[in-house]
């Protein structure tokens, strides 16, 4: 990784005054240029050891950039987690909308780097990591945020040299001595190898490393405004993609080839009786009371996903869970048309923000599977982008689930008919008249594209770490007892774990 | 305040049952102009002792409105802080935009009473703990968020026989747990003496306390559902006040009368060599470094706002002042146009939302202080709305040097001249131009109403808890010194108390 760097790398004084000016018209050009688009957003990423100039680097970008579009995301110490969170939530948090730049100290790749110089995470647990981000930093740049990662060299004589000033002066840094653990030999050699990995699985086509020899100050700084100044021109050029506005795909008749519908192999005629009903959601209310009040259920989380069919009785189901939750532990997101200031990033964003802390409840009334469902049907999004989706969307439970949260989802299924039969009686009684929209009954019209929509989206996101329950919801005393007793189930699973 | 209460109140199940569809219907119909008018939101308290059926009461309003704009509001246990912020930090931010509806367990009221039952808090503590209400109450009113306050009324041999059954029963809910050291005798008189100064203070014209006897389920929600309706068609009707477009006021010019400027008292003429400001700056920076590195820091949190004339100097001082922070505890807010979530409610959220938690440090680029400047010379908002800003934010800022937060506050001045000495350079450098807008020419001409709105922003909000600093700012490096060391005595004076 750090071949070409070890080289001598100088840039004079009046080189550098000379070359400044200008560089400086170009950055803010460019810069005012991304501003305008409001189409994409820049993450920069600032590694390297300690001494090397982080912080010198940061403050040159803050002379040279306007200002008021730059942040800075930095995060607690190193192996600490933020909130009671999980760890990518608070990478979520800061991200700045399209048209800012944000200047990272401290990114998703601390974490893994300290855990593996600390010998508590393996090579193979190293390589996995960096295959995860691999995939989360796609996953952004496709959705918007372009990322420069720039990585700080210094000959390993001169890095030990500023070490040692550093952590000798009579003001020595918090974050040196945060990191002073990890600057054993043992350690150091970890690390070294670990580079290794990192340029081979993290430096990718549309996110590659930028290597930048730092011995020099002038030539460390001329040599980030420059590779800044080229991104920032790839960014804002005609044709770079932009997740805003995509050219909308025209809904796809399904072919005449009768498609498989995963929801023709359900059972809608599972009935409960009255009585019954009565007596089997009073006792999974209960269960979910005693499970999510358990002092093992703080170091977890639950988050519920609900989707369905127009009436399939989404609204109601949640009702009968909430009464067994306590109130000031839960709380409920219906999902409508996003805000301004969700709109300005991933789609992701915008469910990340509502992820609870440890030992709460989320629910969300219809979800981030939207994505691939009404945004998909309706053609909002491109096939490239809902397909990517289902990756996206493994990865996102995966990192909740590996965060100790439970993630259980639901699809409330009902025929053609008994939704037929719903929306007359929404017509007629007075109070329920409001759920039904023109939108309804369009959607209607498009049941069989929903149904391959739905075959797909269980097929491809159904996975171990937070499997789909398909609910017979013809009943509805049937499908709130099969709601609830499922919530149960994976709860006490999970705490007994 | 419970006179009346205390008299017998039934509904017979089937007087409910016939009223119950058009309570229903209504109540749906002003919800749905509320939400298409986004004019204004509710907040719906619900306050009264353990066992009055607040639970009941929150899932009856589940069932009869649009949950899609409903949101319950809860907040930890009634003694604790939230996430290491001022105490009305976490109530900002769960303030829901407007046209839609929250419901609150767990309002502002719980601390004070909980800390008055305690003994924590002696009667005349309690007393204007009650008056800071009653003003916060007054300026959520005048920003577009309505009040509908609501206590449950039990006998006391009820409420007592009810308490025993929650607390005996098998599932003890946590939040009598918690609140179990609440019903002692002494402390539940406390608490009914504290009822009659809660009744007499907060109980304004525009927010009035709602006794609602809670014996009977029928009666309580019939008479929770009826007043409701009540408030939301007081809300929606033509005339409500909304904060939101209002009837611009246009800009008054000022009388002919020369009016004092408490800008034209400086002494512009203030000027730092550059060796004395390189040593003096060092030696600044070097202060509030160990100060905020300071143990004792970790408690407290600095709140810096910057204002003053275009060009004169904000953006670079504060880059000074960033050179002496730790990047991972420090941001920067430039304040700029209001997102849509953040027009969508009181004009104070927006800063709120970025109130650091303790031993961090918020530095924001033009303020809260926009409200009596710009707003008001620009005619944004109405005399009546900047006329009481003043105490709004003095009260604002008050919470915050409460909560241990160090408020420091500055207004950068430059003559006339200066700044078109300033603007020429800022046309003649290219990378300074971006700098300079047609609004700054605009601005200049209106430098006589700036000069008033500032002098009276001065005269107004300089308390003791958060004073104004006037730096003359004609000579960049006299105004960074002086900022600098304004901050670090702040700093420093607070550290030794």
């Amino acid at each position: 990784m750090f071949e070409s760097a070890k080289l001598e790398h100088r840039l004079d004084k009046a080189a550098f005054k000379s070359l400044e000016p200008g560089l400086r018209e170009n950055l803010l050009n460019v810069q005012f240029q991304l501003i305008d688009q409001k189409r994409r957003s820049l993450l920069v990423l600032i590694h390297g050891p300690d001494g090397a100039g982080k912080g010198a680097v940061l403050n040159r970008l803050y002379e040279w950039l306007d200002v008021r579009k730059l942040e800075t995301l930095t995060h607690d110490a190193p192996c600490r987690d933020d909130a009671g969170r999980p760890a990518m939530w608070s990478y979520w948090r800061g991200l700045p909308p399209f048209g800012e730049i944000g200047m990272m100290l401290g990114s998703w790749y601390h974490r893994p780097m300290c855990e593996r110089a600390l010998g508590k995470l393996g090579r193979s647990g190293f390589v996995s990591a960096m295959e995860d981000i691999r995939r989360f930093e796609a996953m952004l740049h496709a959705e918007g945020v372009s990322l420069l990662k720039i990585w700080l060299y210094l000959e390993p004589e001169e890095a030990n040299r500023r070490l040692k000033a550093l952590t000798q002066g009579a003001y020595q840094r918090p974050v040196v001595r945060e990191w002073a653990e990890l600057h054993g030999a043992k350690e150091r050699q970890r690390l070294s190898l670990a580079a290794e990995d990192i340029a081979r699985i993290t430096s990718t086509d549309f996110a590659p490393w930028q290597v930048v020899p730092a011995g020099d100050d002038a030539y460390r700084d001329a040599t980030i405004g420059s590779v800044l100044l080229e991104k920032l021109r790839a960014m804002t050029a005609d044709g770079a993609g932009s997740p805003v506005h995509p050219t909308p795909s025209p809904t796809r008749v399904p072919n005449a080839l009768p498609t498989f519908s995963i929801l023709s192999t359900l059972d809608l005629s599972q009935k409960l009786e009255k009585d019954t009903y009565e007596e089997q959601i009073a006792h999974e209310q209960s269960r979910i009371t005693r499970a999510t009040r358990a002092p093992q259920f703080d170091d977890r989380g639950l988050i519920l996903a609900f989707e369905g069919s127009d009436a399939a009785g989404k609204s109601s189901t949640i009702m009968r869970l909430r009464r067994a939750l306590d109130p000031r532990r839960f709380r409920v997101y219906p999902i409508a048309a996003p805000t301004d200031e969700e709109q300005a990033r991933p789609y992701l964003w915008r469910f990340w923000r509502h992820i609870p802390a440890r030992g709460r409840v989320a629910i969300f009334d219809r979800s981030w599977y939207g994505r691939v469902l009404v945004e998909r049907v309706e053609g909002l999004v491109t096939p490239e982008q809902w397909g990517r989706a289902y990756g996206e969307i493994n990865d996102f439970e995966g990192q909740l689930a590996e965060a100790g949260y439970v993630v259980v989802k639901f699809w409330l299924a009902i025929s053609q008919d008994e939704q037929m039969r719903r929306f007359a009686q929404r017509e007629s009684i007075p109070y329920k008249r409001f759920k039904l929209t023109p939108e309804d009954w369009r959607n209607r019209e498009k049941w069989p594209l929903y149904e391959a929509a739905v075959t797909e989206m269980v097929d491809r996101t159904s996975t171990r770490a937070a499997p789909w329950t398909l609910v017979e919801a013809e009943d509805k005393r049937f499908a709130r007892v099969k709601v609830l007793r499922t919530v149960a189930d994976r709860l006490e699973a999970a705490l007994s774990e």
